[in-house]
């Protein structure tokens, strides 16, 4: 019988023990064996173990046989590729980097909404989308977060969202948050001629979060942001599976705890992820901004999002963190228009306030694809010019 | 008004920066700043942002208000106290080292099983509890699964439990395997005695585990099990929820992806949100084993899931990752009797079986019990005198 094989990549660093000897036992410890022999392992390796395929250059390389996951449950597959390994002892690092997920991928049908589906909803064809996050990122009431929201849309952006942190707390109800938003929305459509999308944040258990999208959906929302790596992945799953019929906004926040250290798991692999279960947007990080970031994962995840796989639409890379116009062309020059650039602090910080800020945006984003320097298409366009003037010169 | 407040502890070590500066902009990121000033926030902050309590040796001290948490929704709970914060730049570590979640405890019951309950249910009082893991890992059918916990049974043994990684694949399906075993389990009964636990992994999303808990009560379930990390805490809260009225064995596969590097959470914070949402039995480590732990977190867990919490019910320590007889005092000596000592290899991979391997267990936890060395011991106890020429003397 031809077995599929899941193939895994992990990088490793010992203490002291030789890298095949690592391989070996963090195959056993993944699949059919233990510290010690037991009488039926014999009767099931063949089936179900996992087969080092190569260890060198601290890296291991492990096929997993397709038979060992219960091909739709991601829980019970992060338990085989990036459960107790992390835990064996000797070891300085230890990172799943890649999985090939082909012989799962059947059991996805990926992303309803992708970058096709947005920009026809939007109009929007010719250029990157610019986004904001309301400002500040909690606290603030529905109405007033409705006036904000206001500003953003009249700026002429594309997608307005909930910052990480907020979902349904008691200063601001999701459901009268979005209903003001959206009442807002639609009356600034009338005024500049487009639609803009905003992300109402569902995140919650996936056990909950089905209705809370559903009602989103009653309520008039265009789309939803779910907070992937602390509601989970079945969370966006469950919302798929549900046919809720909207894009859906994927925020990584909480990732850094996996995706910064020694032990964890690369972005790459949680992008993989992300577009199996159906995100539109991801966060994938920014070459320039505030947060950390990994030039070689961005630019991994940034195709694993847009590249053809399987029958799964192209999602959008959000590049988010601390950006702001000048800031725009390093991003551009690496991503290129199909991306979301999304400024929170960027835009809302703006000297004559957001809608200046969404101004400001725009005209950097044309001056990229003119190929004009910042300092010299400012001279003709104020909101640009005050804001180099505050954040200082192009990068 | 006076605020209630959620105390954090973070471990910081940063590049350059002093850490007064860092813990600043960790309280701006996680409540209402960002990089740069956005007008609004003078609006908000008195009411939800984060108010450093102190910084210095690498420890860094910040209080949430109350108010920017929805009390009941885990996810974004952890997006506000290990959300962003561990992508900001300029970080060499930054771990989440504690949290006093008091001011939100009134919204979560705890376990409905603990410690009392369950010895009760199994009438075993003065001597800690000891269980298995089926081995192999995975890829036994139903039928040779049973026959293995059967043994296991017959050795006397509190708990079976299935591994990490098993849930409901196509080789093993979990209703056909929970039938099997307890129907050998209600046999065994008569034979020894006394009831033996069998917690089955019904670790899945949490849309879908409580139906699938639902069906393992149904089957006859005395206990289940879930992967609390890669299912996601929300799960267990749902099945707590939902009144499904079965211990709950916890398991912490992927935890070292966040607890043991530099970025990531501790497991004393696992520990509480664990005992929050209502498990029985949690796996925090062994003292002495084939795992990597840190003994001073195993220290806090063990008192955070045994020690007086509002009133929710104590919950057990497993300990478990390749232990055996030899290994039981060093564990035994920090533990006590109030803990699950659960032995896979240790047990099905005695030389004589694992019928053998649970006598061997307890003989090892009777030695220590009267405070005699093992080798002594052994002289009069053959099951255990194999066990120590198999895996050497005792540590």
């Amino acid at each position: 019988m031809f077995i599929m094989m899941v193939r895994t990549t992990y990088h490793v660093e010992a203490e002291t023990k030789p890298l095949d000897v690592v391989a070996k036992e963090i195959a056993a410890e993944q699949s059919t064996g233990t510290w010690t022999n037991v009488p039926a392992e014999r009767e099931v390796h063949e089936k179900v173990g996992a087969r080092v395929v190569s260890a060198e250059n601290n890296t291991v390389v492990i096929d997993f046989p397709e038979e060992i996951f219960e091909p739709t449950n991601i829980p019970q597959i992060l338990s085989v590729v990036a459960g107790n390994l992390y835990g064996l002892g000797g070891l300085k690092a230890l990172r799943l980097e890649d999985v090939d997920f082909d012989p799962l991928v059947k059991y996805y049908k990926g992303p309803v909404f992708g970058i096709k589906e947005v920009r026809k909803y939007l109009g929007v064809y010719d250029r990157p989308l610019v986004g904001t996050i309301i400002k500040p990122k909690v606290g603030l009431s529905p109405k007033r977060t409705a006036e904000v929201a206001e500003q953003a849309a009249l700026g002429g952006l594309d997608l307005i969202k909930d910052d990480e942190t907020l979902t349904d707390q008691a200063f601001c109800p999701l459901e009268e948050r979005l209903t003001a938003v959206m009442d807002k929305l639609d009356k600034v459509k009338k005024v500049v001629g487009k639609p803009c999308l905003y992300a109402v944040n569902v995140t919650t258990g996936a056990d909950k979060i089905v209705e809370r999208a559903e009602r989103a959906k009653e309520l008039g929302a265009n789309m939803i942001m779910v907070d992937i790596l602390t509601a989970g992945f079945s969370a966006i799953q469950a919302i798929n599976e549900a046919n809720i019929d909207l894009p859906i906004h994927v925020h990584r926040t909480m990732h850094g705890a996996l995706t910064r250290g020694p032990f964890g798991i690369s972005m790459p692999v949680i992008s993989k992820l992300t577009r199996m279960v159906g995100g539109t947007n991801l966060h994938i990080g920014t070459y320039s901004g505030k947060m950390e970031h990994n030039v070689c994962d961005i630019d991994r995840s940034r195709d694993i999002l847009r590249q053809p796989w399987d029958n799964f639409k192209p999602m959008f890379p959000a590049v988010s963190g601390g950006i702001y116009p000048q800031l725009l062309k390093p991003n551009l020059d690496c991503y290129g228009i199909d991306c979301i650039l999304q400024a929170g602090g960027g835009i809302h910080g703006h000297p004559e306030g957001t809608v200046a800020g969404a101004k400001a945006m725009f005209q950097a984003v044309e001056a990229w694809k003119e190929n004009v320097p910042l300092e010299q298409y400012a001279k003709t366009h104020h909101e640009l010019a005050v804001a180099l003037k505050k954040w200082g010169p192009s990068q």
